[in-house]
């Protein structure tokens, strides 16, 4: 056994996370892609048999009280929010992240305009996140007769004025796993008196955010990747508690209105992150990610990005020792504070190897033109995973 | 057996549709809430723990394409269709309906002031209708600059004018189920230069619509009333072809790019109807619906009215028959051209009597104040299960 694969063995040993491993189910690949979708957590087809043939099959109606299907939304946000940092009653679950986004992007505007006057015309936003946050931040701003400026994240501390009504970043960037500094660019959106919206899709589950201990306004993610929802899980929707009350959703749908069953003809939002909700809840994604979420019962946040970082720290010295010099070139930044946890790699024929790479039971992802992406989801990545992934790296690049 | 009961009897011994009931999983029930939330088609279950154990659990993300998750949204959009009498390519399934309501209302008068002027700032609402309709009409009315009226559908002909942007109808109406003229208030609306939106909720799967032969513009309708793809199964949009690019949608995520993988930054929509896209599809809810369709293989929509038809005369000549004189009054119309597939009857104590009637195995629902609502679902419902219903009814009521 070589002295890396001792290592990963060793660590392994003394993963405390380890048993965790076991609520999911798995083969014997080497998943690496839990960063676009997250494996199976063993609980979710049972629970969803359940949902299908006794909540709807017998119950049926009834379940949207007797099954509590109605307040499904407020729970499960409840049940996402410490991996978050929010307090309960600050998140509801429901819609893509891209509606998510319009809601909290309109949403941040009219409060920014609303208290601090009509000269908060501009929306900035990170030129170099996952493009949909791009499309409907434009949305956004033509909708708000706002104009929208795309910036890298460095850039937006110098971009920042009294013209600013909200900055929409990402708190990780999809294709390097660079991870921004959360306090300290929040806190610069609120020293010129804008709105900060984070989209979260790529920290929430891997790493510590501190939404309410940084004073984020608003925030978004997905639940299908560390959170392991299921394809296309629904999305959430943070509202600081403080801001709720001005909280100005434009897709007012009757499931969030202070009495949706009074089916009267006036518009009057709830109070609260039920203000957040729009239509009828997805119940059978919703009950799944429910379900899945039993995994984090007893997990630490902490314990997960101190994982998360010896991981990649791991894989990083694997690949660095295995692959021939100059093959690949890591994407992803050395230091911990502006590591996510993936690790993206630069290299030739990245597609190609990519599928190779694939047929040897090591699932990454390709993301145009030229990256390896590798995300590491530490309750169910194993040393011995990272090791066997590099070596795999390194004999599908071997000349 | 009472007259009526034999009746019954032989009415389903003729039914055309009698075979479709086994296809549902049923007890003994007799479930009148189909309008709200269908019965469990036998197909899901195993559907399901197929897609969750094998095309998740194993192929993980590889399902988006080999599992045929990633085209899921066209796909069971041209599987409803022929349903409301679409040619393919026109309609995709996602988010809720209140979301589509408003993509097709901002859609519907983008397009009217794009092509006929600044002068269309109105937007008519039916203001019987459901109200997330009126709620969200009104934030698009907001976000476009135009004003919105309330109005009676039955008002709407006089109302309109060359201001009219758009005009938003419910096809059924929730509480009275009843019809409205889809060919002529169309005609009407275009006779104005407007655009017609049409939310079909209460019509899809029961009635036929017609919306290519009768030129409706755009469309939008939930899936788990009659056509039963379960709790909050995803909504759809329609947008008549030659519409389509002129379709600018106001939720342009990334699901309705021309290039969804090229991750550009510049937003460039998809030609035809997966420009109605947002993002990520929740795979779970939307290939139960997919498994649901399968009930309609065979089945003609005409076969369909016949029948819903027949069961609502046959539920108002029962409860005629035996309910006490003065205890109920009916508020559905008379006049087939004018009802959906559901009767609502006023009746002193709704609440109460509801209750009392699911006690007893016959399944409706109250809508405030004082409404007992019956729906019809001709695939499933039986000529002995309304005149069981009625019979019920009438024995709730006995002084």
């Amino acid at each position: 056994m070589s002295e890396l694969a001792s290592k990963a063995t060793k660590s392994d040993a003394d993963d405390q996370l380890a048993s965790k491993r076991s609520q999911f189910l798995l083969d014997g690949d080497v998943y690496l892609d839990g960063n676009s979708l997250g494996a199976l957590p063993a609980s979710v087809p049972g629970r969803l048999e359940d949902v299908v043939r006794r909540e709807w099959g017998e119950l049926r109606i009834r379940s949207w009280e007797e099954s509590g299907w109605w307040t499904a939304p407020e729970r499960i946000g409840d049940r996402i929010a410490p991996l978050v940092g929010a307090a309960a009653g600050q998140i509801v679950v429901g819609d893509s992240t891209s509606v998510n986004v319009f809601k909290a992007l309109v949403g941040a505007v009219r409060i920014a305009t609303a208290e601090r006057g009509a000269g908060r015309d501009e929306i900035l936003v990170d030129a170099t996140t996952f493009p949909t946050d791009g499309y409907i931040a434009e949305s956004a701003a033509r909708m708000t007769g706002c104009r929208l400026r795309p910036l890298a994240p460095a850039d937006v501390p110098a971009a920042l004025s009294h013209r600013t009504a909200a900055v929409l970043l990402n708190h990780v960037d999809y294709r390097t796993g660079r991870l921004h500094d959360l306090p300290s660019l929040t806190a610069a959106v609120h020293a010129v008196g804008a709105i900060a919206v984070w989209d979260l899709c790529h920290s929430a589950g891997a790493l510590p955010v501190g939404l309410d201990e940084h004073g984020v306004d608003l925030a978004v993610g997905c639940t299908y990747k560390y959170l392991n929802g299921g394809p296309g899980s629904p999305a959430y929707l943070y509202v600081r508690r403080d801001l709720q009350d001005r909280f100005d959703s434009p897709l007012p749908g009757w499931n969030s209105h202070a009495e949706p069953f009074g089916m009267r003809p006036a518009y009057e939002p709830a109070p609260g992150a039920l203000r957040g909700r729009v239509g009828t809840p997805d119940i059978l994604s919703m009950l799944a990610l429910e379900a899945a979420l039993e995994v984090w019962e007893g997990v630490s946040i902490d314990t997960v990005r101190t994982k998360s970082l010896a991981l990649t720290d791991f894989f990083l010295e694997c690949v660095t020792e295995y692959v021939p010099e100059g093959r690949v070139e890591s994407l992803t930044p050395v230091r911990h504070e502006e590591r996510g946890s993936q690790v993206a790699l630069r290299c030739e024929d990245a597609a190609t190897v990519m599928k190779h790479l694939i047929a040897r039971g090591v699932v990454g992802d390709f993301r145009a033109p030229d990256i390896l992406r590798f995300g590491f989801t530490p309750l169910y990545v194993t040393y011995s995973d990272v090791e066997r992934a590099a070596r795999a790296l390194a004999e599908t690049l071997a000349p």
